[in-house]
């Protein structure tokens, strides 16, 4: 059987550098770069000078970027973005000099967001949501994780799930779904921690059968579930074949990031109080660190993340917006970049990496995150003189084209 | 002689929440709001159900807002974003482990941003500019203060002065111009600060003959200059009727704020090291603090303005951008009022006063920062359902449409 070749492709950008990642270290720039896809993937990445190698190629659309660099469309690996509500009044509140004890009083903390979650219809939910997606679309990410964790029972986190399938169908950006039913206890389950991880690890096979998720996560901490039921739930997605990721260690050392490593773990995120053990584990099994700037600023903490250890051991390193209306209502991923860069000390290449192919390695995306023959055609065209200008600027308007898997969206 | 009445209005909008800040303290908050605007002047301010004693007024555009608030437009009162080039390059030499000594040795600090200024023409200083004002545009800002300072000569801050202007022009928003020849000391008078500073005084009145000056400003402090010749430049102000105001007492207290305060001026800005006598010489002649937490942020300082102090003696505090290349590349007033919340703690309401009527004050301007009659109709329609949200939120696009002079912009 033969098929009739199409040697044309879907388009060709040139006259922009390349950022394309794609090297061990460094930005894999190339200088006069000329980039191609068809069929929503690239099937070109060089210099523009390569391009005479492959004379028959004519581009359906040719765009001269007149300058700038294209990176790859950037992944944000770990957010909250489906809720509704905002606690934008306990953070008035809490400045104003209410304790968070006075706070949780009043009905306020995560179950104020779970009573409005509760409480939205799903196209309630998926219109207040919408807004936050688009916003980090437009600084430039092309596939965002959502987790679900504020719904707390069956209907509602099922809710929430579809709501984040259905973003992505809306905008044509990449969804990654997380199933969190074990971010809190939900008031119903009140005193019955292991009664309510023995609903959530129900509830994981009907949601996997609708097709609602990608991966599972829980929130492992003296405040959250312990040890035991974290992996009871990992468990659960281990017999489904689901990858696992946890919120391990970002209040104290709860030996969060071997617990998720020895589940060969996408990830283990925040990590701020992971020990040398934890280093060592993720490094064995390849489980990624996590970096979640936005929350670190919020909360004004001041313990950082064992840096230099990652970098030893050659734990690749992403960085998160963590978007979520209590500690980290931050809707831009290039500005955690930035605070990655302010606080953490990250250099604008690991920030740009990790918002990149260590973000997409966090959800166990091979085909993204990076520039390369094959991979998707997903990438941003920004108007910077040099890339760690994404970092740099605090705000601001930088992209200038955004592509998703070859087609344009802004 | 009488004149024909046109009892129409420009313009109405209702269905809003109004925050007028036209009140000593809260957000002068009106539930069901509506605004009434003519020939760029607002003529109604106040409760739609007010509107009914008003029974024959009939305005060109009527506009349902469908829920949200209104705030007057911001006014970013501190910027210097008229400069050719960026930094991007140092702020990455730093991340990877230079020294500033290492950095302005190879070129790089203030005299590369000089060197890229003078270098530009005026028109590439402009459309280099344009997309910073445009994006604090785009986040509500109506009124930017724009300062020269990185010309350092006769010919070059009359450019900026000038792209300052245009820039004015081309966005249709208002821009307050500050002469700061006293920014630093140029290659060229290296070793001879005080024959800079008989420059800098003999330029100023050409300046100002061609309308290019609103305000003048220096760099007092041990890396700028020092009392005496701060003090030569506001006496030469002085002669023009020009108001003053001040870098002071940024990174060691020199007093700055009570000398500023001695000519009346109009603010003190960055204040960290403000001595209580400085506070006190503030409150006496009403000259505001301009607060700017982009520089303390990026440049991680640790020491706080007397927030305590300038609340116990009444100072207005203003909230700035402080747009500039090197400690403070923030394009985003509502970033830096959210950096104020987290950094200085202030509250929400204090952040919005500071960066509406306190903001205006700092200017000079009483024409603007607040919704009253009278007042300028700049104002800006918000997609939040409370004002803490400006600051709560960090990026997103909050602002559904912006008016300046009653001309909408966005
Ligand atoms: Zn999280
Ligand atoms: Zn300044």
């Amino acid at each position: 059987m033969t098929a009739a070749v199409d040697n044309r492709w879907d388009g060709l950008i040139v006259g922009a550098a390349l950022a394309t990642l794609d090297a061990e270290a460094g930005y894999g720039a190339i200088e006069d770069g000329a980039l191609g896809w068809h069929d929503g993937r690239l099937v070109f990445v060089g210099p523009r000078a390569a391009l005479a190698d492959t004379p028959d190629v004519v581009a359906k659309q040719v765009v001269d970027a007149g300058g700038g660099w294209i990176t790859p469309g950037l992944v944000d690996c770990h957010t909250h973005l489906v809720f509704a509500g905002d606690r934008a009044g306990e953070f008035e509140q809490r400045l104003q000099g209410a304790s968070y004890e006075q706070i949780a009083r009043a009905g306020g903390g995560i179950v104020s967001s779970v009573r409005a979650t509760r409480a939205a219809s799903e196209d309630e939910l998926l219109a207040q949501s919408l807004p936050r997606a688009r916003a980090l679309l437009a600084d430039g990410v092309t596939t965002i994780e959502i987790k679900s964790g504020y719904g707390l029972d069956y209907d509602n986190e099922r809710k929430m799930l579809r709501v984040a399938r259905r973003i992505g169908e809306v905008l044509g950006v990449g969804v990654r779904t997380t199933f969190l039913g074990a971010h809190a206890l939900p008031p119903e389950f009140s005193g019955n921690a292991d009664g309510y991880i023995d609903a959530v690890c129900a509830w994981l096979p009907r949601l996997h059968d609708e097709g609602l998720v990608d991966a599972v996560d829980a929130f492992c901490e003296r405040i959250g579930f312990d040890a035991a039921q974290t992996r009871r739930v990992f468990d659960a997605a281990r017999a489904l074949g689901l990858p696992v990721k946890l919120h391990a260690d970002q209040l104290s050392d709860g030996h969060g990031a071997a617990l998720v490593a020895g589940f060969d773990g996408l990830s283990a995120d925040h990590v701020e109080h992971t020990s040398p053990e934890g280093v060592r584990a993720m490094a064995e099994h390849g489980t990624v660190a996590v970096l979640l700037p936005g929350a670190f600023h919020v909360l004004r903490e001041t313990k950082l993340p064992p840096l230099d250890a990652f970098r030893a051991h050659q734990v690749p390193m992403a960085v998160a917006t963590d978007c979520n209306p209590g500690t980290s209502p931050l809707q831009s991923l290039r500005l955690a970049m930035s605070l990655a860069c302010t606080h953490f000390k990250l250099t604008p290449e690991e920030a740009l990496r990790g918002a990149t192919v260590h973000g997409a390695r966090a959800l166990g995306l091979r085909d993204r995150g990076v520039l390369r023959m094959g991979a998707r055609a997903d990438f941003v065209h920004w108007a910077i003189a040099r890339p760690a200008e994404l970092c740099y600027w605090l705000g601001g308007a930088l992209a200038q084209s955004i592509f998703v898997g070859g087609q344009r969206l802004a």
